[in-house]
C-alpha cells in the first residue's frame, strides 16, 4: 500500500502575506509542536520537499534553501580576508552554519538562538539542513535572545549573519529591526569584518519594511548593500543585506573572492555575483520614499496576515 | 511540548458537494494510503475528532458515527422478529456489524466489503467504531464485491443492511444503487425480513439521487420508508430507507419495537421512532419529480465535486 | 459570452464553526458592503442560490430559507389563537415578515432591527426573501437594539420571533440571550401568546449554547419546546425553541392547528408538525449536563471563528 | 457605506502550480466571463492590485505588470537597431504593444492573438495595461492563432515577441512551444531582428519547461539569452528569453543600448541590464539535465494544476 501516493486533500495554509494565503499539498506531515515560543512544523510538500514552519511561516524549504543560505552567509564571509570568529544569530535550522563552516578559516562560530526546542527539533528532523553541523567542534551554540546575547558579550567577531524570521507583531524579533540593534552589531564587528542581514520582501507589493531597514542600516554602517534573490517556496522576491567594513571593499574585489573561494555552490557564482548588487529603478525609488529610520522607540512590526 | 496544541494550519479539504468545500482543522494525521481501490485518510479534526475518508469524502466521525450506525442498524433489526443472519455489504469501519452484534437474536453476521485493506486499516485505526466486533464469532468477513457476493451466494438473510459510500462516476458502488441489485437483496431476504440503505441527501439542493433511489426501491419491494437524520460532519441532512419485507409492519408496531429492545441507544428512542417517518412535503414532491428509475442500462452516478 | 459558465475560482469562505471552513463556489457577487454593525455580502452561490453573509457567517440561503423561516414562525403562530399583534426582533430579511404576514388574523407586525442599512440592502437584493412584505401596511419597521426597544416599550403582542443571527464575541447579539431579556419577552406576551427563538446549533460536536438557551427559557417560561431542524446552507444541524403560554397548549392540539390553517407550506404539515418535538436520548442529556443559566452577568457568547 | 472596507471573505483561488494553490484577497469583482477559448477572470486583489485570470491562471497583476512587459519587449527593441515592424504574438491585455510602441522607431505593430473577445474584456477593463496602445495607428490587431499566422503570412519583422500563457494540457499555445514554431518565428525576422518568449519558471522545483524551451531555441537560433525576474503575482520566478540575430549582439553592446534609448522604466536600466543574463550554476545544470528538444510530435505540455 506504501509506493502508491497518498490523497491530496491534506493542505498547510500559510496565510502568506497580508492579503493572501498559499495552500501546499502534503505528502506527509514529519513534526508538529509548540515550543515556549512558536508553533513548528515540519511538512514534506508536494513541491517544495521538506518545509519549516513557524507560527505558520514558511522558513525555508528543501528545494530551495541552498538559494538563500549561500547567499546570506558566503557574500559576508566572502567580503572579509580570511574570516576565523562568526557569529549567526537565529537560524536554528542549521544551514546557516553549515555555510559558515565550509570556509576553512573558521575557527569558531558562535550561533544565537532563542528557542532551544526548534534547534532540537531542526537537529532531528532537517538533516539535510545541518548535515552534521551541529557535531562541528568549531560551534558553539548559545539558546537566548540574540539582542540580548549582543548586549551582553564583549567579544567580537569577523563576521555576524543576522538570520530572523518576519518582525510580527508581537515577536521578539522585532527589536532586532532597529537602529540599536544595528548599532550593537557593529560594536561586534572586528574592523575589516562583515554582516549579512535577512532582508524581507522587495516586490513594489510589499517593499515597506525592507526600505526601512536598508535606510536604518544607513545611518550605522558606511557601506549598504542589498541584494534581490528568489526562492520559489517564500512566493515573492526578497533580499538579503550585505554591509562590509573593509573600506577597501569594491563589488569587483567581491567577485574575485568568489571566484577565488575553491567552494562548489549552486547559486553564487563569480556570474552571479557579479548580477547580485545591480537593482532595478523601483527599488531605488522605494529607498526614497521609504527613509523612515527604525528605532527601539518606533520599530516597524509586520501586521500578522490574516487569511 | 507536546502539551501546547499544535499549529491550526495544516488542514483537511473535501471537495464535500459539488458546489463547495469543507476544510477541517487537522489535530492529528492518524493515517494515509491507499488501497487498490481508494485513498483512505484517517484525521483527527478539531471539530469531529477522528474522521475517516475514503478518495477525500468524509465517511463517518468519531462524534457523531453513532447516530450514522444505530439509525442504519436498529431500524432494520427491529422490523424483523428475531433476526439471526444478517448481510451488510460495505462498511468496513466495522460500526454497522458492531450495532447488529447488540441483538442476541443474531447467530450469524457476513460482512462483504471489496477493500480488504481498509478493513485492516479501520481495524487498526477506529478501535472506537468496531469496538472489538471483529472479534466476535459470529462475524464471517468476506473481502468482496458486495453486488457479486449477493449474485453468487444462495444464502438467505433476515436483515441485510447496505452500508455504501456514494456512487460517483467511475466507481463500483455505482451498480449497488440499480434496480437490479436492489431485486437481488430482495430475493436473498428471508420472508419477513428487512433491509436497509444509506440513503443520500434530502436537501432541497441535491434531493434527486434520494429522490430516485426511493423510488427505484419501490419498484422492487412492497413498503419503503425513507426516514431523515442529520450529522454534524456530513454537512446536510441525509436519510437512510427502510424496506420492511413483514406484512403486518407499521409504524406503530416498529416504535413498540424499539421501546422493547432494551438497547440503551444514544439517538433511536421510542420517542425519534415515532418521529423519524415524518417527511416534509418538499420531500414528497421530490419524490413525484424524480421518479425515473435506476437501472444498469441507465445508472446515476454522482459527478466528482470540484472544489 | 453571458451564456457560458464563469469560472470555478471565486470562492467565498465562511469560517463556518470553531474547527471549520466552508468555501462556497460563486455563480456572481451580488453585493459587498459594511454597515455600522456588519460587513454584508450577498453572493449568488452554486449550490444553494443566493445568500445572505453577516461577518461572513452564513445567514440564509434562497434554497432553504423556507425551511428555517417557516419552521421559526409558524409554529409560534399556530400556538396562539388568532394572533393579531406580533413582533420580530431581528430578521433585517423580511422573510420572517413574509410568513408572519400570511396570517389573515395578523393586524400589526413589529419588525425591530438594529441595522437600518442591512434591511435596505436585503429589500433590494433579496426581493424573493421578503416578497412585498416591506410594502404591507400591516408592517411597521424600527431600526433599534431590539432589547432596548423592548425595554422601552410597553405594548404587548401575540407573539414574539427572535430571529436572531449567533451571539458572537463582542457582538450586541450576546445580551439577547440572556434570562434578563427572556423575562422582558416574557412580559410583553399577551397571555396565551407565543414565542418562538433561533435556538443554534444541535449536533453532538456543538449542543451547548442551545442546551444552555433552554435551560435558561426554562427558567422563565412554564413550556419550553426546542424543535431541530437541519438546513443545507447552515452544513450543521440547528434547532428554534418554541415558549407557548397556553395552558392548553399541546403537541396534539399544535397538530391540529396545523392541519387547519389551511397555509401551502413547503416544510411544516401536520406530518413534520406530529414529529418535530421529538428528541434523540443524546439531546435530552445535553439539556441535563449544560444547565448553567445565561445572564446578563454571564453571559455565553460564541468565540469567534478562526479559519 | 462605501468607504468602509468590505469582508474579507471573498477569494479568488489559484490552483497555482502543481503541488499547492494561491487564495486571493478580492476587494472587487470587476470581470467574469468565459469566451470561445476560456475563463476570464479580471479581479480587484487585495496584495496586487487589478489581476487577469485566465482558465484560473494569474497573467498579470497591475503591481507588477511592467516588470514583466518592460522585460519582455525592450531586451528585443533593444536588441535591434531601430525596429520599426514588430509582430506581438499573444499579449491580449495590450501592456505588450504599449511598450513597443514606446519606441519611436517603430511604424507597424501586428498583434495577434487567437481570443477577440478577450481583447475586447481586456481593453475595457485594463486601461492601465494598453494605456491607449489600441487607439495607436501604427498597431494592426489580428484575431487568429499565433501560429497559423506566422505560417499564413511572407511578411517580415524586426522583432517578434511571443507573449503566451502556458502550454497546458490540450490548449492550443502548445504548438507554439516547439522547434517547428520556432523555425517559423526565425524565417519571419529580418536580418539583424530579435525575438523575446515568455520563458515559463526558473526554480530549481519548476524548470524542465523552461530548460527544454532554452535547448529547443537553442536547435534554432544562434545565440540565446535566458534572463530571470521576479514579480510577485506570479509567486515564482520567472524568466524570459532573448534571441538576437545581429552576429554583432553582445552584452556590452545591449547595455549600451539601454543606457541610450531614453525611455524612463521603471526596472530595465544600465545597472539592471548589466547584470541580467548571468545565471546561477544550478540553472546552467538544469539546461545540461533537460535537454530534451521539444517538437511538434513530442511536445511539452504542463499538466493542469490541481489544487
Amino acid at each position: 500500500m506504501s509506493k502508491r501516493p497518498a490523497s491530496h486533500h491534506l493542505r498547510y495554509r500559510e496565510p502568506a502575506h497580508e492579503g493572501e494565503a498559499i495552500e501546499y499539498l502534503c505528502k506527509r506531515v514529519i513534526y508538529r509542536g509548540r515550543s515556549r515560543f512558536q508553533a513548528i512544523d515540519i511538512i514534506e510538500t508536494q513541491l517544495h520537499g521538506r518545509m519549516l514552519f513557524l507560527d505558520g511561516i514558511a522558513q525555508s524549504s528543501e528545494m530551495d534553501e541552498f538559494i538563500y543560505h549561500e547567499m546570506l552567509v558566503h557574500p559576508a564571509l566572502l567580503s572579509v580576508s580570511r574570516p576565523e570568529a562568526v557569529l549567526v544569530i537565529g537560524g536554528a535550522e542549521g544551514a546557516t552554519v553549515r555555510e559558515v563552516l565550509r570556509h576553512q578559516s573558521v575557527r569558531r562560530v558562535v550561533m544565537v538562538d532563542i528557542d532551544g526546542q526548534l534547534i532540537e527539533v531542526c537537529r532531528e528532523h532537517l538533516p539535510g539542513w545541518h548535515a552534521g553541523a551541529f557535531e562541528d567542534p568549531r560551534l558553539e551554540v548559545v539558546v537566548e535572545d540574540g539582542r540580548r546575547y549582543l548586549e551582553r558579550v564583549e567579544d567580537s567577531f569577523d563576521a555576524i549573519l543576522v538570520d530572523l524570521s518576519d518582525p510580527l507583531e508581537g515577536s521578539p524579533a522585532v527589536y532586532l529591526f532597529t537602529s540599536e540593534f544595528y548599532r550593537r552589531v557593529r560594536e561586534r564587528l572586528n574592523p575589516g569584518g562583515a554582516a549579512a542581514f535577512q532582508g524581507e520582501g522587495v516586490s513594489p507589493q510589499q517593499v515597506e519594511l525592507h526600505a526601512r531597514m536598508v535606510n536604518t542600516l544607513k545611518s550605522v554602517f558606511p557601506v549598504v548593500q542589498p541584494y534581490p534573490y528568489f526562492i520559489h517556496s517564500f512566493h515573492r522576491p526578497d533580499a538579503h543585506i550585505l554591509v562590509p567594513l573593509d573600506p577597501a571593499w569594491s563589488q569587483a574585489k567581491f567577485v574575485e573572492s568568489v571566484r577565488n573561494c575553491g567552494l562548489p555552490l549552486r547559486y553564487l557564482s563569480p556570474e552571479t555575483a557579479r548580477a547580485m548588487f545591480c537593482l532595478p529603478p523601483y527599488l531605488w525609488k522605494a529607498y526614497e520614499r521609504y527613509s523612515r529610520i527604525i528605532t527601539d522607540d518606533d520599530p516597524s512590526p509586520e501586521r500578522k496576515a490574516g487569511g
